[in-house]
């Protein structure tokens, strides 16, 4: 393992899948739930290829998915305390040769990587539409990663389908009440949705997240819903596949 | 209950829910677990009310849903044999003063009822986009009921947007593989998606059913996506949910 400085207030977490350590700040940026599942659904082309993660935070979501692919992947990530981390992570983890973190707003992304040259792309966007005030005012590192401020919906769709290769994947996770819009603009972009999946905290909740696969030029009617992820067992402890997903995948 | 005459063939069957009775046959029409779970999904307003069901088959939605209502409703269905069979199943039923049957082409209900009048559609519309030769050589019946031959999926949802009034709303149950589709025309007639339901046949499936609850003039990013139906549990036997909308909803 690489050997890398910390900055005050971070941390090293191990909780992450085989093995990847990962550097964490909690008032800055913690890998939460979401980058773990995304991470497990994408299926990534099993030898070589190249690999995009637009929005990419601290790196968690390419650094889970790393052991998956022996492709290259490029992480592109607007804040330069994310990139940061992200880059000393990729170190921490002996994957500088393959993973690359580019510090720069993603709609810049075409003067990087060529038009119609990914294999997939992966994206963890911002949520939400409005962006209250007192978040903004009280954690940018936070209210850029949750709030549309610098990127939107449409625009992480556009570009994900020029990045894309004809039959290049998309794999996104969001949330459900945006799922209409997001499936509109997928169409809009040629991105045929491919799979589903809704994870429900508990049996018996409604779904808080969806994962998403959608393949640049497939045919539009093929959709599956997979089986239903659930994350929390009725004594509040991760459901097998979760535990899965978060310990050994 | 009202007295009917059978054709030859015809049974009466009393597995559904309320008591109701409703007269099926084996080679013409016989409803399926789909048409009692858009019943038991869909919202119907409390008093009065107009409610319209497209494609109504041989009046298995509507008879299900007549007893969470008082609203009048309105079947409209192009086949004659099962306009028929729909009829003889409201008399039985003694829902003549509520249940109307129009055997008709969808496409000309709004000769019959006025443009933005109704509280709620209900659909269970043709699934299918192509149409295999062999079925509709062998059963025209299944064919029609089956395959978009008489009517499409944009019809189907133009013709509810037009029905319904503003804040009206649409309930359709329909299959997975063409929800991208189906969201996609939902905005394209300004109603917005509400709640999906997706069912599974068993724990660990993919889903085969998907409910839809759309809103005429609703705001667009409100969809919430309702815990799992699942229909069977691992020994074959229905799910106690699934029972009680088959029997005692």
């Amino acid at each position: 393992m690489g050997e890398v400085a910390l900055l005050p207030g971070e941390r090293i977490d191990q909780l992450a899948p085989a093995g990847i350590r990962i550097i964490q700040h909690p008032h800055v940026f913690a890998f939460s739930l979401d980058a773990v599942l995304l991470a497990a659904f994408a299926q990534l082309p099993k030898r070589g290829g190249q690999v995009v993660d637009l929005g990419a935070g601290n790196g968690a979501v390419s650094l889970f998915a790393a052991h998956h692919t022996t492709a290259q992947m490029t992480l592109v990530e607007i804040q330069p305390r994310l990139a940061d981390m992200a880059r000393r992570s990729i170190v921490l983890n002996d994957l500088t040769q393959r993973l690359t973190v580019l510090n720069m707003p993603m709609q810049e992304i075409l003067t990087e990587i060529p038009k119609d040259s990914v294999d997939a792309v992966m994206t963890n966007p911002p949520y939400f539409k409005d962006s209250p005030t007192i978040e903004k005012k009280s954690n940018p590192h936070f209210a850029l990663a949750r709030h549309e401020l610098t990127v939107t919906l449409t625009e992480v769709v556009a570009l994900s389908a020029d990045l894309l290769k004809f039959n290049g994947k998309l794999f996104m996770v969001h949330r459900p009440d945006r799922l209409g819009e997001i499936l509109s603009k997928l169409q809009v972009h040629q991105l045929a949705p491919k799979r589903l999946r809704f994870v429900y905290p508990k049996a018996g909740r409604e779904a808080n997240m969806v994962l998403i696969e959608a393949i640049r030029g497939g045919r539009p009617n093929g959709l599956r819903v997979l089986p239903p992820l659930v994350v929390y067992d009725e004594q509040g402890n991760y459901e097998a596949e979760v535990k899965r997903a978060l310990f050994t995948d």
